[in-house]
């Protein structure tokens, strides 16, 4: 590994603290003595050893990124953005996925605390009081992504609900007279945080209300939501099929090709993301965007912002709009 | 912050040595001792200062990451690898991107050196003598991927120049008179690494020797590789459009559906990564595919083996293969 700062003194006939003086800029040593330091120093591959300056000073210049996984393209995405802002505030990411196994979340958390973390930022899929007091305890500055906890950590989102609301008013503008809704991690409600997924539930019950719909829609939890599908007759009469996420909305649209059924004009089909590979995509699926890398900016902002005034920062939510394509 | 040794030593009374048994399950305690001292370490909220027992062990139980970014989803399908693999050997990940910038690379480097991550997992865009001089003097276990540097380090890839020669020997068997080839990173090709891309190109003129093409491929270079290929006459004879990765091919099937070009009818198209998007996209995209998940366990494995046994480990090459789509 690379030369200490006391192998550098020995070797330049200095002492240890002349050669801090010169790596850290500080007065009290001539021009001449500290070039001489640099110079040797830059020869023998010198590095500041980090761990040794975060425990002087407290900080470690790191920020903990703990989400589920990355083959959701938003997750990527929102990594990449993360990673991004985060360098550009000098800080580095240590990245943690969960596979959304609530246990592996705390061991994440933990594996960061231990490692002094500056702050973590956190797709939580834990919840309940409990696991608020957990983390109150810690007491480590954290802001919270897509999934909030309370008013207690800064949270970083879209208003989930009322986007959700705007999607089935559109769909319902479209004249569709039925809405299947597919959304799987409805079925973990009472085993994992899926706040996201319960806004946008509860946005497509009241837009649905608002919009004169006088059936429920047909909500699919399954795991397997395609057989489920496969089970409902959607030329009964004029249907839409809205999908919580894009990647629903894909492996849903590769089914009723499959089966023959033309999009839009057998079935409407709407997702929600605005996944970049959409673009790739025909029909073009409608959708709802937001700026997830925005997403990623402003949760290291609020963090940031955080480590600086020790108080959590509010953060407006990201804008969302609805993208018109050719699947509705 | 979370509670130090000597606060848990005075709260229970015992001694700093008596904690660090207590907690480190070394023997010379006994179980009533230690079992107090674990429920006030537990009650406290008590985590290790991993810096200091790495201070202290030589190691951080660390790995870098440094890659381009997380946009090409081959890169995010290895992310996610090399972080559930890091995880399951008890590592944790620190993701830095380079956005393809050779300066941006060194600094990541030089970041994780300085934090004194135990090994890095490096896909270089620096390369030659005076790089790979640089990083021998490191003297930090890295396992390169994708693009090689030279046999001094480890490399997990796959043999590129014989799956581009095994492509285009299927677009030969296919009756294609031309080959066009995308490929804009070969611009760069004094500027940065791109080993990948060479070793694919000397596969692409290789294959097209030996199946007894006797006009060279049409290479296209330019970033706006779109705006070069609408200059070119697609159907003045039957003609392929091989693209050196999956991303290009994307885009290039957008350009022709736009121009009302029937694939693989009035033109061919393959690509090359078989990216998991791929299944939703129509026509089925032909392409060369390997398992870049298997990739990031590999490049992970190869670096913990080094980092036991302090000798760069060999790692077989990936295996690939041709996926035949309906775009040729």
């Amino acid at each position: 590994m690379s030369v200490t700062i006391k192998e550098i003194a020995d070797i330049c006939g200095v002492s240890h603290g002349t050669v801090d003086r010169a790596l850290n800029n500080r007065p009290g040593i001539s021009d001449k003595t500290k070039e001489k330091i640099l110079k040797i120093a830059a020869e023998l591959n010198y590095y500041p050893d980090f761990r040794a300056r975060s425990l002087a000073k407290g900080t470690t210049k790191t920020i903990g990124l703990v989400l589920f996984d990355l083959y959701n393209r938003s997750f990527s995405q929102l990594t990449n953005a993360v990673e991004t802002e985060s360098r550009s505030k000098d800080y580095l990411v240590n990245l943690l996925l969960t596979d959304k196994c609530i246990h592996s979340e705390k061991e994440a958390i933990e594996n960061l605390i231990s490692r002094k973390v500056d702050g973590i930022i956190l797709f939580p899929i834990n919840q309940g009081e409990a696991f608020e007091s957990y983390l109150t305890n810690l007491n480590i500055p954290i802001v919270t992504i897509c999934n909030k906890l309370s008013d207690k950590w800064s949270f970083v989102g879209i208003d989930d609900r009322s986007a959700m609301k705007d999607a089935v008013t559109y769909v319902a503008g479209k004249g569709y007279e039925r809405v299947v809704y597919i959304c799987p991690p409805l079925a973990y409600r009472h085993q994992s945080n899926i706040y996201t997924q319960l806004e946008r539930f509860e946005g497509l019950l009241a837009g649905m209300q608002q919009c004169g719909y006088t059936e429920e829609p047909v909500v699919i939890t399954e795991k397997d939501y395609l057989r489920a599908l496969s089970r409902i007759d959607l030329k009964a009469s004029k249907t839409a099929i809205l999908c919580s996420c894009d990647l629903y909305a894909l492996e849903t649209m590769n089914f009723l090709k499959d089966r023959n059924y033309r999009i839009p004009e057998d079935v409407g089909l709407m997702g929600f993301d605005n996944i970049d590979v959409l673009k790739y995509i025909s029909p073009k699926l409608t959708t709802v965007h937001y700026n997830v890398e925005e997403m990623g900016f402003r949760a290291v902002d609020a963090l940031v912002r955080q480590l600086e005034t020790q108080t959590p920062s509010s953060t407006p939510l990201v804008e969302y709009k609805i993208i018109q394509g050719e699947s509705l």
